[in-house]
């Protein structure tokens, strides 16, 4: 990237964002560029000490790239049930690492720069509040749509992070009672095992089964299924794929409305993979959280899409909490 | 009420709470004691003016009771889908008033004193916050369980009232998808037409109608059937009755989940003439609400049931609005 570095007197700090399967991290500026970043494997590590390892070392060549870890002011980070109160990861069941895992306190003694944690979503929604699509708004809502489905709620200005620092998790809300098995929770019917990447590949898998539908998606072997593929089918009018979207917007609708009777946001932003699928999946989901808000809500909230580069969006967010 | 009145020095406030069917108010001082109180019919009028009408001399009595309007601070008001921010109620489903009614400014001209509006359920959980079940508490929901089902969510210490003021209508998020339609709103599936007094009516009759049960309950005309009958018949042990519980708590408890997942609370505060089944409905909401969260949050939720007596309480949560 072509971005003259200011002396060696301009702070920086760290954003890494932990993914189920990679984690993306990155060097910040006072006004938000990435100036380096990378990405290791997250789901390689099955030892949380071995991923903090290779983390140290990927992340070491970018502080030199910088001018040193004299520069660098702190680190924070963005992980799935990340918590911002005691700097611990618990239970997350996207991530090889099981219990309850003192990540803040692991990287703070590995990088010796004090580090802050959060969930993953959440780091998206400061990201979004700082510098992106909800800039500037007091209440809205950030849903992440990756391989998983996550959550950061702000609410006057602040974010919700509960009594316990786990508030967010609108992913994990079932929004189809007695519905879709959850393979990560045990749960059935929740928001994630439908409006995912996973969920999707899943209700492609079912309706496929399902239907009679002509189909180009029965060319393609069950296990290559992504959301990808049934996005490029749906783009040459394959009916059967429009399907997906329709249904996956149905109860993504229902939850958005659900989420928006619950704390009336100006606005929802949207992030990450699925909404590259753009009016596929939206025409449905705004059909859907209109059909189901009662009239005081409707007609109000706006649903926004991210504008922020996939990639530098969690960074950013995560890297934000390092100023404080 | 044997409650001594201070001297003409000390201020007193006005609380009302308006309900679908009937409207309580009181006149409460500074310590939360209600020293006066009645109540008269909402859904009689059909004219927002003739209700503020009668209101006004009925209340005018207690005032005269009180010491004279001199004595009084404010009026707050709680009322379904009552705007914080402006005063107005908007478009309430329960109410005979259709539209927009700028409640607020019409009770300031008529009383000539200070009024502010909020939410009936937002109104109730300041109660409880101020001098009830979650007396302390930074972040819990308030349910209030009666003909109808409202919340109030406090979260980091503070009301959440979103862009708009119309935040908290936990009663209006869906359960189950194109279950079962809720006159009011025209919407399906919604918590409040399965866990409120009318819902449980209507989850009788459809029990009835759908088992060959034996129950108590046949021999009641299906007009008379209500949330008290059918509590009467599950004490006495009727196994129709009882599975009217625990469906309805099965509902009520996928809600909370989900309340939960979205805001972390540190305690769920039930509320109304539902509660009062006991554990009839407690267990089976409990049950279903754990069986319903992941685990990061199972096995700390509180869910309490409010120990202001259920007249106080809207009166004393609408009360507290007219302090500031």
């Amino acid at each position: 990237m072509a971005i003259s570095i200011s002396p060696a007197l301009e702070q920086l700090v760290i954003g890494i964002d932990i993914g189920g399967t990679g984690t993306k991290f990155g060097i910040v500026d006072k006004d938000g560029n990435v100036l380096f970043s990378s990405e290791i494997s997250t789901r390689r590590h099955v030892d949380v000490d071995s991923f903090i390892d290779e983390l140290y070392s990927a992340l070491g060549e970018l502080i030199v790239k910088a001018g040193g870890t004299g520069r660098i002011k702190g680190i924070g980070v963005g992980a799935p049930n990340g918590n911002y109160y005691t700097g611990t990861i618990e239970y997350a069941p996207n991530l090889p690492w099981k219990g309850i895992i003192p990540l803040a306190k692991k990287i703070e003694d590995k990088f010796k720069l004090p580090t802050s944690l959060t969930n993953d979503a959440n780091a998206a929604a400061i990201g979004e509040m700082m510098y992106g699509a909800a800039k500037g708004m007091k209440d809205f809502i950030m849903i992440t749509l990756g391989t998983g489905v996550g959550s950061g709620i702000v609410a006057n200005g602040h974010l919700i992070y509960g009594h316990d620092g786990f508030a967010g998790e609108l992913g994990h809300t079932i929004i189809i009672p007695d519905g879709r098995l959850h393979a990560g929770t045990g749960k059935y019917g929740s928001l994630e095992s439908y409006a995912s990447a996973t969920g999707v590949r899943y209700t492609t898998i079912e309706l496929l089964e399902k239907s009679k539908e002509k189909s180009l998606l029965r060319n393609i072997p069950k296990e290559e299924l992504d959301s990808k593929k049934v996005y490029d089918a749906a783009v040459k009018g394959d009916k059967l794929a429009k399907e997906v979207f329709e249904y996956t917007g149905k109860i993504l609708g229902i939850a958005l409305a659900n989420a928006v009777m619950f704390s009336s946001p100006e606005a929802i932003v949207l992030f990450g993979g699925l909404t590259k699928a753009g009016d596929l999946i939206l025409k449905p989901t705004k059909e859907h959280m209109e059909a189901n808000l009662i009239q005081v809500f409707q007609n109000k909230v706006k649903i926004l899409i991210s504008h922020l580069k996939e990639s530098d969006a969690a960074i950013l967010g995560a890297s934000a909490l390092a100023w404080d």
